[in-house]
């Protein structure tokens, strides 16, 4: 089946939804927010178009199919996210729903109601910058939302997670309850294509690479420090409770534990990506009494993310007590590592290697949808598409012939699933 | 002259004008703003009731002073600020304003247009924390705002402090010109009484203290540090240029730089009152590319800000070069350290020890409008009172008993320095 076909469709489809979301500098595409939403619609009125069935489930992600292929017979499901950081780019996430998209309309138009099943899933909730939680649209599908997260609040608007999805038509009961939204032994795989997020395919030249896995991250979306606001002129040093030397106090000693680490060979990045002293409060003259801080640690091993997680703790408590302050953190988040399904893997750099196109295996830095899925024991792969820039900015840069490679690819290795024998249930996986 | 019989006027004063700029948490009397110029309006009110006559001079701040007394003759001045931080102190400035008046209102009282000239100046604009700049009031009167001053925007509403001064009633030309709108020879003194910020007065249970000298400053408002904002799952740590742990590696260098010229005896305080990542770009799970803080180093020597000041552009460029960022300095701002005028300090403390209270003498960590006076030449003298929990927040308490006590005391040296022979015009004084 000849994909590189539909390049001008691809083309059509990221051009209007990047119209749809444009912020002025890049893309904004709120979870269970304006951007997202206008994508949504975007997308269903095309599937519509086309001739393919749309529905929502009932965490209100978008599934797309051909109307004419059993609906009840176990798929092949092909997806990522709608939505994007603010000011993000407009391939992270958008790509690998185009590509299934794709994938969908080429086997309807060729195959007629007798193509092996293949269903689209448009996830929403990916990103973490909304909500300060990931996965919140697949999470909600699997049951690993908790009621907890439910209460999340929105970066701008303030409304709850729980509101927000209700809205956008979730069955936010059964999510509380934490229910799984879809019967597992339906789902043949789980495949994703995503634009790479880091350096590596641009310096060695590979248009394509399979993941082999994908890093699991610790955080918490907030900790203050809590000092002592005063006059900063007149309090000596050894009577300051300052809430600013503290916070850096803390991330130098951090920085000290990561480059010992990396030194031993442990796989880590540390990021403190929000820090803010209050605005209500703070002035030039005036000692910081308060700091609120985001605090996230990713590695591709649990054990590492929990070994780097008790040397912060370790260090926040000794700061506390050397400075005077009081660091308070919120819930702590976790996401564990996942593993790629090896027998995908295989289908996926089969089909590269049938293109021509120079790949390699590379593990994800990222976490994506599909580790959810991993972890819940449905086989799972991911295929990565070279991007420049990096990605969660506006200059994200995805060659569109890079992407047609992928899309060819990852529709050749459905077709090679297809033909295997059915699977046996996912709940009997190991 | 018995002063302490006013205590009931002053309980009203401080009452009314808290009620008047109160914001649910402390007081907010914002420079050139609604706090400072509804606590304007009521002391306006208040001089003219009792009889008093009330100008605004050229730069807007307010004078008071007995109608029936030669208003051309050399006069004591005695002065502070209205405004204050946001949720600050009601006695932080207006303690000093509380206790001219009372030396006015007591000295028209008893002496029926024959007492020696005394007036009250209510200086506007003294905090930094609203544009950024100190001493905009004091600074405009003597000639050392500059024209880029006047560009300088207020935090919350962009307007220009230009604007805002014209907006009440300065001259913003003659400002701009930097002349002198005063004349100095018609100044005998200038006194302030204001409590103290820090915690040594309660510590030693002094209600009074004379005040030997201010520190000065040097300021940036605003350095931006710039990195480059990705994805903070896939890049290394030796490729990233991170904002949040360049500036936090920069404030340890400046702490241990601190530590070190503290042990050499040196007097200095560091701080970096306002330090932010940008709301519009940052998340959870970006490496933050962008940070905006403020730095500001206080000391009585000039010698040893300049040393300061030079260290903390070395270590930014160290810091720049190390971890591949920018660091861009707004413009430096600077305070010189003030000497008071020690035969005026001799009065304070002779009336001190008269009233037979405890005191001794100190130097102020906080900047004053004395100190600009002090370096015009003109000789300037401070009365600290005893005041707890420190000051630039809500908590601070000062005991009204102290407080009339330090009335009675700067009344005294008042009347002292009358009595002698008027001093050589100001022109000529060293």
């Amino acid at each position: 089946m000849n994909l590189l076909e539909h390049r001008a469709l691809a083309d059509k489809l990221f051009a209007d939804i990047r119209a749809l979301s444009f912020d002025g500098v890049g893309v904004t595409r709120e979870s269970y927010g304006r951007g997202e939403n206008a994508a949504c619609d975007y997308l269903r009125d095309f599937a519509l178009a086309q001739g393919l069935a749309v529905e929502a489930d009932a965490a209100a992600n978008l599934v797309i199919r051909d109307p004419d292929v059993d609906a009840a017979a176990p798929a092949v499901w092909i997806g990522s996210h709608i939505d994007s950081v603010p000011q993000g780019g407009n391939f992270d996430g958008l790509a690998g729903i185009v590509c299934g998209l794709l994938c969908v309309l080429a086997r309807r138009k060729a195959g007629g109601g007798k193509s092996p099943p293949v269903r689209t899933i448009a996830f929403r909730g990916e990103e973490s910058a909304w909500f300060g939680k990931a996965y919140m649209g697949s999470g909600a599908l699997l049951g690993k939302l908790e009621a907890a997260d439910l209460e999340l609040r929105q970066r701008s608007t303030g409304q709850t997670l729980g509101e927000c999805m209700a809205a956008a038509g979730a069955d936010v009961e059964r999510i509380r309850r934490q229910e799984v939204l879809f019967d597992k032994s339906k789902v043949r795989a789980y495949l994703e294509l995503h634009i790479e997020q880091g350096p590596v395919m641009v310096a060695r030249e590979w248009p394509l690479a399979v993941v082999s896995g994908i890093r699991g991250n610790v955080r918490h979306n907030r900790i203050e420090c809590v000092g002592d606001a005063q006059h900063s002129g007149v309090v000596p040093r050894w009577l300051r409770h300052d809430a600013v030397f503290a916070v850096s106090d803390l991330i130098m000693r951090l920085d000290q534990h990561w480059r010992e680490l990396l030194e031993r060979g442990t796989d880590l990045v540390v990021t403190a990506g929000i820090m803010q002293t209050d605005a209500a409060e703070h002035s030039i003259s005036r000692i910081p009494g308060h700091v609120a801080f985001s605090l996230e640690a990713r590695s591709k091993s649990i054990d590492s993310l929990e070994g780097f997680y008790q040397l912060a703790q370790a260090e926040m408590a000794a700061v506390a007590r050397e400075r005077g302050v009081a660091f308070r953190p919120d819930r702590r988040l976790l996401s564990a590592p996942a593993t790629m399904d090896a027998h995908i893997a295989g289908l996926l750099d089969a089909a590269c290697a049938a293109l021509n196109v120079p790949h390699d295996v590379l593990p994800s830095g990222a976490g994506h949808d599909a580790s959810l899925f991993a972890n819940a024991g449905i086989p799972s792969g991911m295929l990565f598409v070279r991007n420049q820039n990096g990605s969660h900015n506006p200059n994200e840069a995805m060659d569109m012939g890079d992407f047609m490679l992928g899309v060819q690819a990852m529709s050749d290795a459905i077709e090679r699933l297809s033909q295997e024998p059915a699977a046996v249930p996912a709940a009997g996986r190991p």
